[in-house]
């Protein structure tokens, strides 16, 4: 039976991948065995962000130490930018291992409840004109069930979470397409962001079964957020053109201590959903007291986002007002702080822009916990 | 008996004072009763934040239709920059009513536990050499004590918050003092903010017994983060050149629902000893389910600052390293969502720099509630 | 015969209005003779500067000593935040003194050519719906033709510059709005200072004769960058929702030694055009060297904007790509330098965000200089 | 005879490679003699700038396939980040070729005066307490030295520019030396970048005789501006710690079309010397008129700064003050601006921080032009 992996290891910036190649060295992480690593890098997580395309090269250029060029493509790399606040960067590397030995050399197949599965897929590269709109959409839910046929996860339910890198518009793509005569969904770069992840998150949630495709307009995409995905986070970037998928869930079929859940947050601070699934999964919450209920929780990752109405609880908030600090970076700070002040813990994978990625102004949020014995 | 009166009130932006002159106008507050004003205002809380100077005009603007000149100027208006994330700018207004009358009509007298109890002093002006200095430091602890006596507080241990506004250096007060042959503490404007800020809380944390005056070296000013008051909040402006501090404890000599309570975190993500006193007080904590016990809540001030480790818990935080924003932005806004996951209120009086104001990346928070019937 | 007087005075921040009351209380500037004063000051010239705001309460507090209330209402004050690179903030104060006597006290009537003439006027409250739309045009169309009249400019070819002060949308201004059920132009405030001053901008081209009402479509405010006035400055502030304008020309009913030109700089760093223009008022071009010229530079205004191609002069640009820094202040800064090295002045009144005025990436330029004897 | 050889040319991205690679295919450059690479690149250009380093590692990947790996390291590669304003993100690609023979196949040894001359060097790697002291003065020096010999320049009067990239300070460093017990020249990140650059301009000084080691006390890094070289232009970054070191003057020892001259400016607005030094070469100035004239302005190399006093010629700026905008992004708009209307080019490598580099508040200037036949 198939294991899943999960490392979380630190970064001195957004090149150091020294902590990963040493555990592939020496044995922690075979490298054939990766299927995705996730990066949280210390850049503005906007559009003139490129420690996210530094950590890539970067991560391409040690991989490639390890192994061959083709199964270094096959990885998939999603970057996201912005540790504001005390937030930490660090590398989370996810791996199925497909033998069926423990660490501890013994057979681990006797698992008898649901285990985290992982599945990765790779949209082809879109036009410009694409992104932010329905063809997004539709090539990122196809992609989505390729996914988690990976994963062996037949229920849309048994999905915790979809992690996925997508593009965004530079003026020099706009005006690429300008010269073909195609018009892109915006001329605002920074507002691609926006309306790439809304387009990615929208197509999860027609894979998952939360909205039809029939039921997605173009021009509701970045506007309407009455629809959304629970389970979806999504992060644009300008090193790729294509969509980057990683589904993180839970299968019968694999094995292995690791169990993964989810929570929606209805707001920026609204953390008691948080506490909940934390407790359902055997954590504690607040964590902070604990050293070894912390060293239990492998990852959490969660979006975040200034909500529209330039209001929290009633509370006037100033963050889509502020033009020298962007809202996104304002509220990856304030929601990876009420995290941080639950879990007791600053390497969060805390990533900005929840368009239609649960509720306006909230965001779903995924733990990854190692089960005890 | 006195009784203390505390209103939090929203602004829409620097200038309005509409909410505190709509309740003055209503008879909900006694402007003569007025001690001081507070106010977290929208601006970057760093050198060029002129919301604060702005919000100080227009709050005299607005006293001076209800008081005369000089009482105006009797009433201490300590602004502080800075709502990232999604904290709230607001006001908080404190009245000390002498007639002890309640608002219900009974008489409040009948107190049976101490109450919140508020006093204030100025001290002389400082002449431009004696800022950051040991001069400063006596002439606070002094000023603390008369503030204290005011308030009617004999054990420093009654005291949970000692809030002061203290003066800068110029450029213009540096030459003046160099005329008369006198040096400076430093001849950076900007870092004069923090001597100013750290004298002033080391003054606190002589009369609160937390430190001797023969324990503060002059070189250790700004330096030494090992001396600190775990009850002090200083912030820094050039429009004044003595100090004003407001003494916020309980008193058996006051009366009123009204109590006070303080922690100091030990860093930013520190919010246990906040919880642990917030059930002191009668609060549930977390907050975010109870809208009653929320109204409760009536202010909460604290100090942020990214710990000059750059690591928290032995993670690798990117505070003091980004250029584009400076540390005390990341830090408000940081600290900012731990506290507002813990209460489920954004409108906190989050205030940087915390120089000798608790532990190094860490510092006081005092909360004010009010008990119920 | 009316005459203008332009005074060009420092200011040490947006509160400083020193200078202008010193001079009110010399005699060198006639109080009741103000028409309107230009603030550039030291905000970032967006969204959340409230230094436009302080200022222009601080001007309002100091004229309310010198003169009475409805003739401090009837003053215009056109604030610009953004002062970056070396620009210096600064008042530009204009009179229109209706006696005949030159400060030498000899007649000034003797005029044998044009002089600086000004008019003002101001349009009522827009409503939110209304900014970047074509009732804001068409409210600018009307007011530019008031304040023209009351310059004695009869022929639009004799106007140099209207400079206006528009409103902006705030989140608070769109949630307004949609209480009564009513749309705004963009959800997006920074954009919407853009959309603002682009209508002001076709309002002053519409009345001098640059475009007719008839060919401005509501949907090509902001979008189509061929529609443009080769006259106009307009600049967007939180802090009114009127549209304050001030005519500045040239007419034969107008008297002394003051005069205006302009020109049109087809790029950020086309100085050609103003070099010319310089020089056709009798100044040297560049004009570091001589400080009897400097001096009679007595005014400069001028729009800066990146350009929307994202290049200049086929060279790749990153100003619109860039969010840690918002356009208009790259390209105010890089103007500003550009101008200030044609001519060795920094204290120049540059205002960000060129839509509609001037060539899409140019802007408009206008000089004030003193006519020598 | 050695001939020099420099190609300026467009990056879309720090790690758009592309134009040098395609000049590398179509023999344009000659990959063996490439001696140093400058880039422009588009990051804040203060500490957490990661444009530089991965404009450096993207460098070293295209140039691997080209050269063997000892030969890449030999080659200088210096990175500044900042285009702020209009400024174009560009390489600086600087060839010495050995062989004599010109573009055109005739020999061009035939100089009969001196020609550009290029000469290069590396420091060994600073200890992080080295950083802005005198060990860091010292090692320069002598580095200097060396590359003058490479280029086979005899007199410093030759040396027209000596382009240096140094290190800086990050917290992680400072708290390397920490825990050998060794105290850094300061903790403050941004600050060990002027040290760093100021010491570097120090041991330029040195070796072109401006200044004498012994003049040199270690508190004046970085204090006493009185200290400069007018030929030094230097800029930190993350991503080294030695000092890379490109010397440009003219020699009789070599040949071919370039020449190159240099200027100080007193202030940033100072461009009256640059333009004489433009007439000097043979170039119109300013130049924005002919596009032959463009074509012969290779390469313009200048620093820039906010000047210590917050004042230029007179009238106060706020560059110093400015808690959202660096300094040193204030001072490369402006300066760009100036230089760029001068020029007509917004392809300039403008570099911040001038710190012993040229009078305070101005800078050095080189330009590279092409000699007409």
């Amino acid at each position: 039976m198939p294991r899943a992996y999960v490392h979380r290891l630190a970064m001195t910036a957004p090149d150091d991948t020294g902590l990963i190649e040493r555990e592939i060295r020496a044995g922690g992480i075979q490298a054939a065995a990766i299927v995705a690593i996730l990066g949280k890098t210390e850049g503005n997580g906007c559009v003139n962000d490129f420690t996210r395309g530094y950590a890539t090269q970067s991560l391409r250029l040690m991989l490639a130490r390890h192994l061959p060029a083709s199964a270094v493509e096959e990885i998939c790399l999603v970057m996201s930018g912005g540790t504001e606040g005390a937030l930490s960067p660090h590398w989370i590397v996810v791996e199925a291992r497909s033998d069926d030995l423990a660490d501890d050399g013994t057979e681990s197949g006797a698992s008898t409840e649901p285990a985290l599965a992982v599945g990765h897929a790779i949209t082809r590269p879109l036009l410009p004109e694409e992104i932010g709109r329905i063809p997004q959409v539709a090539l990122v839910a196809e992609a989505v069930g390729v996914a988690m046929r990976r994963a062996a996860i037949d229920d849309p339910a048994d999905v915790h979470l979809v992690q996925i890198k997508c593009p965004l518009l530079t003026a020099d793509r706009i005006a690429e397409a300008a010269g073909r005569g195609a018009g892109v969904a915006t001329g605002d770069t920074l507002k691609s962001m926006g309306l790439s992840r809304g387009a990615a998150a929208l197509g999860i949630a027609v894979t998952l079964g939360e909205l039809s495709m029939a039921a997605i307009a173009e021009d509701a995409i970045g506007r309407d957020a009455g629809l959304a995905s629970g389970r979806a986070s999504t992060s644009a970037g300008v090193e790729l053109m294509s969509n980057e998928i990683v589904v993180l869930g839970q299968s019968s079929a694999w094995t292995g201590p690791l169990r993964i859940g989810h929570a929606v947050m209805r707001d920026a601070i609204d953390v008691g959903p948080v506490a909940a699934m934390m407790r359902e999964l055997g954590l504690p919450a607040p964590l902070s007291g604990s050293l070894e209920a912390s060293a239990r929780l492998v990852a959490l990752l969660a979006k975040a986002e200034a909500g529209s109405s330039g209001s929290l609880r009633g509370h006037r908030h100033t963050m889509l007002d502020d033009s020298d600090l962007s809202a996104t970076r304002h509220a990856r700070a304030f929601v990876g702080g009420a995290l941080a002040g639950l879990t007791g813990e600053t390497a969060l994978f805390i990533s900005g822009g929840a368009e239609h990625q649960g509720p306006d102004g909230g965001g779903p949020c995924a733990i990854i916990v190692e089960r005890t014995a």
